[in-house]
């Protein structure tokens, strides 16, 4: 028969999936010698029965009995005995931890025949009907649903008789609202607490908090019925926490609050302040030192920072909870390193304690919200940091006012190619559309700028240059702050902290010059020696490669080509376009060719020897005109009014002539290349003479969207006779990035010296959603749902899109031993994909510069830890 | 060594691939002892290590000398010889067919020493002239490509004396253009004149026909060296073409043409007037009834229609080639049939005889083109038939034209679902932008009704409502015919004849009225009883339906629900879209209820207890708002004039708000049933309530464009919820058009009742491309490049979307025994397609209704022969 009950000193945290983090670290405890008071853990078997049948499995009540007695045993005292009643408190726990989420009551065992019982025994009647009166509260609104204003609240300083009169009322108040006397009999009254606590598991918003941590929803929770210890039992009495190292900054020391007379909840609470957990020293040494002792216990057993909850109780000291402490993302650097330098743990060790999300973290400027700034509007973060500046509501102007030196804002209600001088001129990029993955979202992380996206409630008038929200009007000019990291928009400006990590990597900061970068600095490097994946940048600009090579990476995986076709060349790409002739064509194409020889010159010699690949151009050429509606506005306006479009009717023409539904599914990619004579060719050429240039240069040609391995066949055979002509040697290899793709991968082997993962449109193309159009529509609801445990545009989809890569590796590989393969999406800078990527046996993952350290650390810590043994 | 010559006492037609179907057959010919002049086969072997190398393969030369040595022997003359000298005919030939692709060079041996034997041997000085004349041309332009206008040409009536004075001149013309003398050497004739054969397998038009045709690049030709016979000897010779029965209509009887004193090229050129085959018994009995007997045994040898050529030199009988015969596909069902008949061949083989494509044919009506109408334009044959009527250019007029009786041609730049009513209304759709998969050809297709598009060189004018082209203009309601057969427009009425096997198919031609129709009866019901596969139909409405079930359609496999929201549904349908509130959004959804019920309840009627297949609403609701261009452009000119834009201004705002870049990709299918409460709801309601109206009916309710478990379980279960509620028992099931459901087909599986594959969403997610966007623009570039052999929007792409197919069809089976799947995309009615759906082992395809007997046809024949091992 299954056990659904475990003793204390049974349990340990080994069992934490049946027992929960808090039952299973009491046991810990108990096991440890420490001073736990008795008690037992129901696990979470029964609660899952529970859940499943609406009522205890089979025996779970017996089991309770025999525990119980045996708790009553140790305690001394028994359940309902009028003389010396034992109580008791009945807490929930599940496997993570759910702050908040789920439901406590304490005092089980108080009635109307005991209550004078624990008074004689505490020497205190004011106390006794304290805690009857809080029991009948808790218990009331947690296990019977009474609505928390139909208890009276006490008044300050109530006395004995004052309490006495609340406890009738709070009974009264019991009845009137459930129609049944507040339960007399003491385990009538554990029974019904434990299935109020089991069901609480499915409580909407430990639901909804499940669903936003990826939680599991079927684990349900374990619940502990410990002995009752009371702090609040006079100035011998007390309740506190600690850490036993600093949470917020790492440093050695314990650290933690203490409130004489009190219980835990007041702590929590926070009514009444605390004292510094060392001026407990003074009051009572002997529980103090004991406490040091127990801590440093701990610590030793963990092997880690460990916060605890005790009380001491007339001068006993209790143990009532511990754990692996939380803590801040530069305090897990500096504990993790001083964990080391201690012999605690390893390096490998060490580097486990930490993660790449904490790391990117600390690469982020952050507000200093000290002086309460007014939040306007919450977006969706899109691009973490903190930036401040004008209002500006034209890319252009945005240019223009940054390049006198405004800080701006570019406000949009979307972005698209167009903007992108504005958005590098901007200290941040705000939108009323479009979620995580919209233009304005990606292109603001790959450029390591700040960006909130989707603030729907923003109501903007481009036309106006204004945006109205929760009636406040901000025009060009004014000044706002966007946070990426909360995705909250401020008015006026809130003073900003610049990030030492990310100028430690700039090199403006030796890491000898603080802890934290002392730490940052000794993991990054075990990480590097430690990881089997390289780590390359994706990097269009030289000023990006040199960053990307600051940052620690180890190449570029993808230099895109469109963006060097904006800004002043734009006129040359109309002209291709617009080309009625092959001349006409060549001639535009001539005109590009030392443009773009000049963009990779650049950068090869930023990447110095490292290797560069080169995606050839990707997006639709109608990409580079302007958008249909606009022309269209704009030539109906002209003949309204008599007036003759001139140009716009030409472009109008053009744009409508390629014009595409779907133009992520059109003529993009290789079918460009294919379909107009001498665009790849001068591309190849200027990547090619640009490679004789630099000496050492490093290229490699990648082509995008290929889908057949005729397709490559077709370009790698033009280009091989261009590299030839010039005489530069480069790989050319294809993006994987077309399901098909994937698919056929053994065959496209035979044509590619590599492969490259282009995991955004995998994932478009695998689910059939676009990104720019669907994140906002319906992920939410897809989320909410549980459909998505997270978006399969943040981290990779392991079932679907991470089959197709499983596909392409292995049968990739199998066609020519030795094929390198790597990935280049926004994927690749993903923590959770990285370590897939590992998984699958990637060469290497390339991501924007600002995410290359967190890549390097993932890389390390996967490489350190088995596949699946990552902890939460 | 490899062989490279057979003699054609070695061949045989079992050696097809290797001496090409020209080859095979003389030499099957000559095994059964007919008279065959003394001949040998250069092998596909030769020519290919030719191509490769660019010279003739070591040991061919010497062992074409053995063959010449054996030839000369058998024909008693030897190539040289001035007194009586040898001439052959080199002709290239192929394994498969490829008529007037490639170079024949007859007279090989004559040179000035050997002409003047030939005319001794002939007793014809002007016969042996005319001989070395036009070898002298024939090599000089197809052995060194001296242009054809360097060769003056023959006099009508010229005498020996002028035509040796031609041959003069073509020496001369010959050495001028090439630099060399004519060779004189006749071994050297004959080794040039083979090198040329060999390399006119990499013609351009040869390449161009091979693409076209789909053959194989890499097969290389054959070369037959036979031994010249001569039908321009006198009235005593002549040479004809016959077939065993009549190619046109399949009747029994021998069928053919003679021409007397000639020469097989002068019957192909059609210079002189033919006699009929019949009339030569009366000119040379013994000739005739040889001939007949041959014919009798050609037949009774490969049983099958055969065609042949022959020549009779002075009264003696020669059999210049024979191959099973081309036949129209009328001719080939009646053909089938009867040899099944007459026990030459059983059912089985006959059902091999024919194929869908042919049947697809003769279920089009045709133009009789006798009186040479004027074609104006060339466009893409996008549905097959012939229609005729007024031009117009608006949806709506087109069916208020249609309304009064006027047959009509919608003409269009594309076609979108507003246009829906004008495209049932018209007899054809002509439209000047679009492939074979734009909507205007998917949509004509769906209801067999004519259609070209891509018609470019019309230049439509909306506006004016007319159309230019090569100076014509053809206004609305000007009569234009268009062949859907072959994408030609015309000006004008061409008659039209209609077609008897759909009215058979409609019941109203009875299958004994024409032995046409007893032949497709015959072989459609045996292909009824062999067949695995069941064949369904696509029908939205009451009257497709109807027609599939006559047209022999099992169930409905896919009945689109979007088109029960247009027309004046479409009020409500933009009431739904545009409601703030939930009860608004519900107030429109309760009216929408009783008309959908309505059209199913229809349906069902018609269907009579067949399975019908509801696939709940799939694109994007935007679709059914105005066109965003359209309604910016009207709002712009209006507040230009200075007018209140009013509920366009509105419409705006909510095509704007629900704007997507990819529509495809966005917010439709089963996303939008998850994001718009009620709206899947309303439509199973409908579906169950028509069912409990309808006594037998069977419904079954297919979610679209799933992609996780997730999204089904979630539709799913409310559906079932509701069913059980209205008392209902349908299947659930899924479309599988999302790679992403493919590749999780065994997760999915668990809630699925039925999959059926959406193959033109799964080809346009699977290999990136929009079959709206792509197929004009790029795929004429790939076919001509050879990445594609065939559209993958027309015949399923076996390696990589077929994959997919495999995959789901596997692991959805592993993880659901019995588990039912179909198609029901395009890919349905498409022959190929089928014996791929058939190979891996669907339960039914689900087709338009006209081409349900295609479907049922092909099905049988997939049953009879084994895979792969299909005819060309």
């Amino acid at each position: 028969m299954t056990k659904y009950v475990y003793d204390f000193a049974e349990g340990g945290r080994r069992l934490t999936d049946l027992l929960g983090g808090k039952g299973g670290n009491l046991a810990e405890m108990a096991g440890l010698g420490l001073p736990v008071p008795p008690g037992f853990t129901i696990t979470t078997d029964a609660c899952r029965a529970y859940l499943r049948t609406g009522r205890e499995p089979y025996g779970l009540a017996d089991e309770i009995g025999l525990h119980l007695e045996r708790l009553e045993r140790q305690a001394g005292r028994r359940l309902g005995d009028p003389a010396d009643p034992l109580l008791v408190s009945v807490r929930s726990g599940a496997k993570f931890s759910m702050p908040g989420m789920m439901e406590t009551i304490l005092n089980v065992g108080l009635t109307d025949a005991t209550v004078a019982g624990l008074a004689a025994r505490a020497g205190d009647e004011r106390f006794a009907w304290d805690c009857y009166r809080r029991l009948v509260q808790m218990f009331g609104r947690t296990v019977r649903d009474v609505p928390a204003g139909a208890f009276e609240p006490a008044a300050d300083g109530a006395d004995a008789a004052a309490l006495r009169a609340l406890t009738g009322q709070h009974l009264r108040a019991f009845r009137e609202h459930t129609g049944d006397d507040f339960p007399q009999d003491p385990r009538e009254q554990l029974d019904q607490a434990v299935r109020a606590v089991f069901g609480s598991w499915n409580a909407e918003r430990a639901v909804l908090y499940r669903r936003q941590e990826h939680i599991p929803a079927d684990l349900g929770t374990a619940v502990n019925v410990v002995a009752m210890v009371f702090g609040n039992l006079g100035a011998d009495s007390g309740t506190g926490v600690a850490f036993t190292r600093d949470p917020a900054t790492g440093e050695r020391g314990v650290y933690g609050d203490y409130l004489a007379n009190a219980q835990g909840e007041d702590v929590v609470a926070g009514i009444r302040n605390t004292m510094p957990l060392q001026d407990l020293e003074g009051r009572d040494k002997a529980s103090y030192d004991e406490l040091m002792a127990i801590m440093t216990k701990l610590e030793e057993h963990y092997k880690d920072l460990c916060d605890i909850e005790f009380t001491i109780e007339r001068g006993k000291l209790w143990m009532l909870q511990t754990r692996v402490g939380k803590r801040t993302a530069a305090a897990a650097f500096v504990i993790a390193t001083h964990l080391a330098d201690e012999g605690v743990i390893d390096l490998d060790e060490a580097l486990t304690r930490v993660s790449g999300a904490q790391l990117a973290q600390l690469m982020f400027p952050a507000f200093d919200l000290s002086r309460g700034p007014r939040c306007i509007a919450t977006g969706i973060a899109a691009a973490p940091g903190a930036a401040v500046g004008a209002a500006v509501f034209d890319a252009r102007r945005a240019a223009e006012r940054a390049a006198t030196g405004t800080p701006v804002i570019l406000v949009r209600r979307e972005t698209n190619p167009d903007d992108l001088p504005g958005m590098i001129a901007a200290q941040g990029i705000l939108t009323s559309r479009g979620g995580k993955t919209s233009h304005a979202a990606v292109v603001a992380r790959g450029m390591g700028k700040t960006c909130v996206c989707g603030a729907d409630e923003l109501d903007v008038d481009l036309h106006k240059g204004q945006f109205n929200v929760d009636g406040h009007v901000v025009s060009e000019g004014d000044v706002i702050s966007i946070d990426g990291t909360t995705g909250r928009v401020y008015l006026g400006e809130v003073p900003v902290q610049p990030s030492a990590v990310v100028q430690y990597f700039e090199g403006a900061l030796a890491p000898e010059s603080d802890p934290l970068l002392r730490a940052v600095d000794r993991l990054l490097t075990h990480a590097d020696r430690r990881r089997r994946l390289a780590v390359r940048a994706n990097a269009d600009t030289a000023r990006d490669a040199a960053r990307a090579r600051r940052f620690g990476a180890q190449g570029i995986g993808l230099c895109r080509t469109e963006h060097m076709f904006l800004g002043e060349r734009r006129a040359l790409v109309e002209r291709l376009i617009l080309a009625r002739t092959a001349e006409q064509r060549d001639a535009a194409l001539t005109e590009l060719l030392p443009l773009q020889r000049a963009d990779f010159t650049e950068i090869f010699r930023a990447m110095a020897g490292l290797p560069v690949t080169v995606r050839l151009i990707d997006p639709p050429l109608h990409e580079f005109l302007p958008p249909l509606e606009d022309l269209a506005v704009k030539v109906a306006r002209a003949e309204e009014r008599g007036e003759d479009p001139g140009h716009d009717r030409e472009l109008l023409d053009a744009v409508h002539r390629m014009h595409e539904e779907n133009p992520m599914l059109g003529l993009r990619g290789v079918r460009l290349g294919l379909v107009i004579p001498g665009l790849f060719a001068m591309q190849v050429r200027a990547i090619a003479e640009a490679a004789v240039a630099v000496r050492g240069a490093h290229a490699e040609i990648m082509v995008p969207l290929v889908g057949a391995v005729q397709e490559l066949e077709a370009v790698r055979d033009e280009a091989q006779r261009l590299l030839r002509e010039i005489g530069v040697v480069a790989r050319i290899g294809t993006m994987i990035e077309v399901p098909r793709a994937a698919l056929t991968a053994g065959d496209i082997a035979r044509a590619a010296d590599f492969f490259s993962f282009g995991t955004n449109d995998l994932t478009q193309m695998g689910w059939g959603f676009s990104r720019d159009d669907v994140e906002g529509a319906f992920f939410t609801r897809y989320l909410e749902l549980g459909i998505f445990g997270v978006s399969p545009f943040e981290s990779i989809d392991r079932d679907g899109v991470g089959r197709l890569i499983r596909i392409a590796v292995d049968e990739g590989r199998a066609a020519r031993p030795g094929l390198r393969i790597g990935v280049c999406g926004e994927h690749g800078g993903d923590p959770a994909s990285i370590r897939f990527f590992h998984e699958v046996g990637l060469d290497y993952v390339s991501c924007s510069p600002f995410r290359v350290p967190v890549a390097r650390l993932e890389a390390g810590r996967c490489a350190v830890t088995a596949a699946g043994s990552d902890t939460r």
